[in-house]
């Protein structure tokens, strides 16, 4: 059991780590594509969106283990968000890793990993799914926290968006109401939380509904593969608390985004104004806007949608309740590999 | 062509950079394998061996760019040694590389560059064609300057080793026992530096054989793979000028070098002995040995061939004709890429 569970009312930390943000091919500064949604605290796993190459090495520089990671979700089959695969699964296997792994992705993924694994007669420590996704996408995965769902943008190439979101979380008990009600603390509160009636000594009916707060909305996160400026964006990234988007390109050249079939930094904020996100972050970072000129893209984004940034390479996020907060990475406080 | 050429009694460099030393995953120092010779002021091309995921991004921190490989040579399928295919290949289009490339390895290895290359559907901007060597090997490449040879070695999977000898510099011309001759200089030396004979205008006929010196032996180094300690490893490094060998384990692992089909730092060392080569450059170096305690294998080499450096990743190393030099790595002196 993971001992840095908090309890009742704090909520557990969810992050956002970029293990690449570069473009087509690994830059000096930015890797290929590679993102991590930590759920250390809340399910002592780790999510990884794309594997450029490289990631395996990128983790490194992280407090990410291969064996954390139990679920890949792959957004495009283009190789600087697929090379990496064959590579973080070997050393996972290397490691020890023993979980269940799940690949979920385009028609191909699995042929790729399979045919990698094969010729290279690397044999697993653990057993690995594929989920291969219908091309209009859907609820991909369902679990007691989270449901992760998909929809195919407007790439050259077959290519997903994915939208996280966590469960509503039960409204807390409120003591001081019962309290109020002189209802003794005890067994009872247990069975109010659950939302049972109970029935006091003296005779009285407390209702837990009545005794329950509002239940707090859980999390979300949009995490957008390649594409052109689409309505599925909008659909996937509508109330997010974080929007994911690449911004292959700057203002000014929407004619070559679109050739291109990637978005500038001006549709991808213009998307976040739109969805009512909580903040935005660009990725996948064009060689062209190289140090310093990736500013230029934050800037442009934000005159749009101020509360954006351009992501870095190993740079953290927290995803915050009710989009609130700001786009300042965050230094990671707790152990973040937890056993 | 080539304005670095130097001219006649001059020879071009020949040298081998590493750009990654490491064994099984990507260590913080040390990546997986990937080793190139570069050939830059001799043909204008570096021919790679083995190619380990995030070899391209290695390269950014070296000299070498990807459009001037011509030639992958891949020593055996294990994924340390071949995951960073794909992307090398597909980054070379992107950069407009437009020189066919080939690609030689074992049997397999086809199938995971096309599988990789069409699932991501990459189209190359140039031709590659793949030699699938046959299981005992032979003379794989031979051009007018350097003659490839491989032979099988003995690890968990097909593996081979690579001797690559240049071919020998035919004799300089004797220009002072030609002017003791009293040959007059002109067109004449021209014709006997072919090794044509001349008849003067005094009616004497002077052999181009007794003008020319002997032919300098051309140089010689041998890459080997992963393998257990085999004999054709010694066939395949008599010689040498350079011995680059692996050496996954140290002194007291025999055992545990065995049953992994890899070599120790002291068997290594003794087949350099052996086979009579210049120098030792001992790499796949285990995350165990990480920081200096790689200097250990270096030790244990040492006392049984005084001339073996463990190498570490961007070292440079020059190829000395008729096994001169130390196995001090070089500092590039001259511009790398040339155009």
């Amino acid at each position: 059991m993971n001992k840095y569970l908090k309890k009742d009312k704090e909520f557990l930390t969810m992050q956002i780590e970029f293990l690449g943000t570069g473009a087509g091919s690994p830059a000096h500064f930015r890797n290929v594509t590679g993102v991590a949604l930590r759920l250390l605290e809340e399910i002592n796993e780790v999510w990884l969106f794309d594997v450029g190459e490289g990631t395996q090495r990128q983790m490194l520089q992280s407090t990410i283990r291969p064996r954390k990671v139990t679920k890949i979700f792959i957004t495009h089959l283009h190789g600087d968000h697929i090379y990496g695969l064959p590579g973080l699964l070997s050393s996972r296997s290397f490691q020890g890793g023993e979980d269940e792994l799940t690949i979920y992705g385009p028609k191909g993924i699995r042929q790729f990993v399979e045919v990698s694994l094969r010729v290279s007669q690397t044999h697993l420590t653990y057993p690995i799914k594929f989920v291969e996704l219908p091309v209009d996408g859907g609820d991909v995965l369902q679990t007691d926290k989270f449901t992760v769902s998909a929809l195919p943008l407007d790439h050259r190439i077959t290519s997903f968006g994915y939208r996280v979101t966590e469960h509503a979380h039960p409204g807390e008990l409120l003591v001081e109401r019962l309290r109020e009600l002189n209802v003794p603390a005890g067994p009872l509160y247990g069975q109010l939380k659950q939302g049972n009636d109970v029935t006091l000594a003296d005779g009285r009916t407390i209702h837990g509904a009545d005794v329950i707060g509002a239940p707090q909305p859980g999390r979300c996160v949009a995490i957008i593969g390649d594409t052109r400026k689409t309505n599925n964006t909008m659909t996937l990234a509508r109330n997010a608390d974080v929007l994911v988007h690449e911004s292959t390109y700057g203002k000014g050249e929407g004619k070559q985004a679109r050739n291109h079939f990637h978005t500038t930094s001006v549709q991808a904020a213009t998307i976040a104004k739109q969805a009512q996100v909580g903040r935005l972050l660009l990725t996948h970072i064009s060689a062209r806007y190289a140090g310093k000129a990736a500013n230029e893209l934050a800037y442009q984004a934000r005159s749009i949608f101020p509360n954006t940034r351009v992501v870095n390479d190993f740079d953290v996020f927290d995803i915050p309740f009710g989009k609130q907060g700001n786009t300042k990475p965050v230094k990671l406080t707790v152990p973040s590999e937890v056993e």
